[in-house]
């Protein structure tokens, strides 16, 4: 299975379709349809539930997209959200110099990262390795440069510097620099967390990879506040937390893996980051970074206005910073994960072949699919699908002959089929299909929403 | 009750908190904080699930915020998506014309509106009338000019018309866009519409009235494509569905009103609008346009597109551009209507007083509290709260007299206290009190779980 047979089935199937594709499209852009803004929308609930819901701890928020710019100037955005960026002299091509790297020193070395890497020794390593332009072939560039990637627009009746605005580039500044207002009104003592899903921004140089890098992509981000001393404790915790979230989603554990941060990768405030990351078609790529952030957001937020931080501890009654723990996960390519990892191509018994998707039943876009056998039967099973939609997502499907049916709904992933036959109307009960067994089962009409129930449970 | 009532409680409370405080904020952006996050997610699902999940017409879509800006050519909003701006001479300060006429005739008549005026017929209504600049009081206006309400930014590593992008100002043209995608993927039959929830982003001259009016906000909008000759039917059919949530939802029926747009009102590609207006503490506000747009949207795409968006009728062999009814909610405003709407000052027998937000059991943020009689039973009561946070928003709270908690609960609209004392221990019952009564009732723990359950049905 490669990319392409993603992309197809997304499209064909309403999962993802290309971005504004009627004009053309629009650089790497993506639309969810009705099945994948289901999915996403499981994959967001999953989180919410264990992250936030059922957690003591943590509680949510939703910060706005559009914030003071002074945000950025505090949180380092402005002088340091760059990427470093090389044009080709012979094509005009323009590249990530980073990626350039990893793509060629990855296939010896498949955790090699370019991160932490000066401009001077990325410029020697393209140039000793014969890197060469992967557009045209040349090996003719440019000095590498800084490129900030935050999205500018301005606010207000005339463009200028003073109404100049960014798309926020991660939602996490939303939360610290809400720290105190959601400390205060949810009487909040530490160790506690905020978590906020939402989307931010990057004018990435080169995006690709379908959903994995996109300009515009929605974040699940929860910042954990804890007693300096007590960060590693946390980072841990956190980092398991999330390793089980993936494992209970029933995410192929053999493609996943952690790699630690070493020193000359860490962030210059971070004293400890984990990646999970998962392996896709086109390779290794960063789900989850659960990074040990010390004080620094909200040490830099306190000096740059004119907030107290400071959390007075009602135990020993000392006064300090709180330290911050961030798992931080991206919504569109953990949605990409679970897609790519469901997908299964088939050879059946009798000789025909299937594709499924197995999808976790709580993340499934249709629980089930109501059948009816003929359209004879339309009205008495349109009854079964209207008491089984007051609570879960299902289709109602009478189109084509029911093997063909069964075929559709393995394709995009529905766990069960319900099957509703001429001995229904007499003894009310319907065919369950297993989607993945295949095993028909009789159950009772009424016994229904107990048995979906109890199976999507996450 | 008066607006200030309202944004203090939902600051002090954990609802809304203004943007970016700690830098002064930024002109009228809100955040949602824990408890406001909920209560906007319930609103969302409550949507969803009548709109789209319930529906046997509908499905979902989730398009991109950046769109091909094509779109915005075909759309009209390049050049016809303006408001009225004046400015006064004097203070320099800028209004919408409209608004500044609206805010003064409405006095006169609470169903005036200035859409559809001239900019001549306006700048004489307010010459006329005497209107003068509610910032400084002098009547010294420039002529009215338009103002582009498109939010612009730059895509790509140089900034230039090449790379302009807008941010989207509805949600409603990734619908139409991804038509026929839509269409074939889920393999829709004539009439069925497609939902979608969304940021949008308005450059509004003059945001306002706390959520009612940003900058950035969430919409719900449904386009649903019918045949020619039916969309009157179908505009009644969406109009009577839209009262019907408002009032399952308990909204205040002698708060709402519709209101029929009369010709010089209507968009010119419309044949018929219905606003569902709310009285708000501020004066009456749209909620909810239910519009009659034609076969407008989907014939200007086909126009600037290749795209052929005819439909093929199975039953009579004609091929037409389907036409479009337009239910579009905006989020945050309808979610600060059920907050103003549910709140209550009362007093009590004991002649106290208390404050209570009577929202329905199904948007509330919380469905229950569990509050420990002493803090001797914390380990017990929380074994309760596990129970019901696995499937319902619920808060432990064991800070202070069981009175107070009472009426912190009540101040932020959790249906339901569940107290755990020392008879619970062996009864294995709670009490239960109802917000909105204030009866207690003695329930055994195994039974809280359908309890809940059945309440916050919707």
């Amino acid at each position: 299975m490669n990319m392409d047979t993603i992309v197809n089935l997304a499209k064909t199937r309403g999962f993802v379709f290309p971005g504004s594709e009627i004009y053309g499209g629009l650089a790497n852009t993506w639309d969810y349809g009705p099945l994948g803004i289901e999915l996403k929308n499981n994959v967001k609930a999953a989180w919410w539930k264990k992250f936030i819901q059922e957690s003591p701890y943590n509680v949510g928020l939703d910060a706005a997209i559009l914030m003071n710019p002074k945000t950025w100037d505090a949180s380092g955005h402005l002088n340091n959200f760059n990427d470093p960026m090389i044009d080709c002299k012979s094509c005009k091509s323009r590249h990530r110099a980073d990626k350039l790297i990893e793509d060629v020193m990855q296939k010896e070395d498949d955790t090699f990262v370019a991160d932490g890497l000066s401009f001077d020794a990325m410029k020697e390593i393209i140039d000793d390795k014969n890197i060469d332009c992967p557009t045209c072939g040349a090996h003719d560039y440019t000095d590498i440069r800084q490129f900030n990637l935050m999205f500018k627009t301005f606010q207000g009746v005339t463009e200028g510097s003073t109404n100049e605005l960014f798309l926020r580039p991660e939602t996490a500044q939303g939360i610290f620099v809400n720290y105190k207002n959601v400390q205060r009104s949810m009487r909040k003592k530490l160790p506690f967390g905020i978590g906020q899903i939402g989307k931010s921004f990057r004018n990435e140089i080169t995006p690709g990879n379908f959903t994995f890098r996109t300009r515009e992509f929605d974040q699940m981000e929860l910042e954990f506040f804890c007693k300096p001393g007590t960060e590693m404790e946390w980072q841990n915790y956190w980092k398991d937390f999330a390793v089980k979230w993936l494992k209970d989603l029933n995410l192929n554990e053999e493609k996943t893996r952690l790699r630690e941060h070493d020193e000359d990768e860490l962030s210059h405030y971070s004293n400890a980051t984990t990646d999970i990351e998962y392996k896709f078609p086109f390779g290794w790529g960063e789900l989850w970074g659960v990074a040990s952030r010390t004080d620094y957001d909200l040490r830099q937020h306190m000096e740059h206005s004119k907030e107290d931080f400071r959390y007075h501890d009602p135990e020993t009654n000392e006064k300090y910073i709180p330290y911050c723990i961030e798992p931080s996960l991206g919504l569109d390519r953990m949605t990409l994960a679970f897609l790519t990892d469901a997908y299964a191509e088939e050879e059946l018994e009798s000789g025909e072949s299937r594709t499924v998707l197995r999808f976790h039943p709580a993340l499934a876009p249709y629980k089930a699919a109501v059948l009816p056998l003929s359209k004879k039967l339309s009205s008495e099973a349109m009854e079964v699908y209207s008491l089984l939609a007051a609570d879960f997502n299902v289709e109602f499907d009478e189109s084509q002959s029911i093997g063909k049916r069964y075929r559709r709904q393995d394709e995009i992933g529905t766990p069960y089929c319900i099957t509703f036959d001429f001995d229904s109307v007499e003894d009310k009960k319907v065919t369950v299909r297993d989607r993945d067994t295949m095993e028909q089962t009789r159950i009772a009409i009424d016994e229904l929403h107990d048995f979906l129930s109890s199976r999507i449970k996450f």
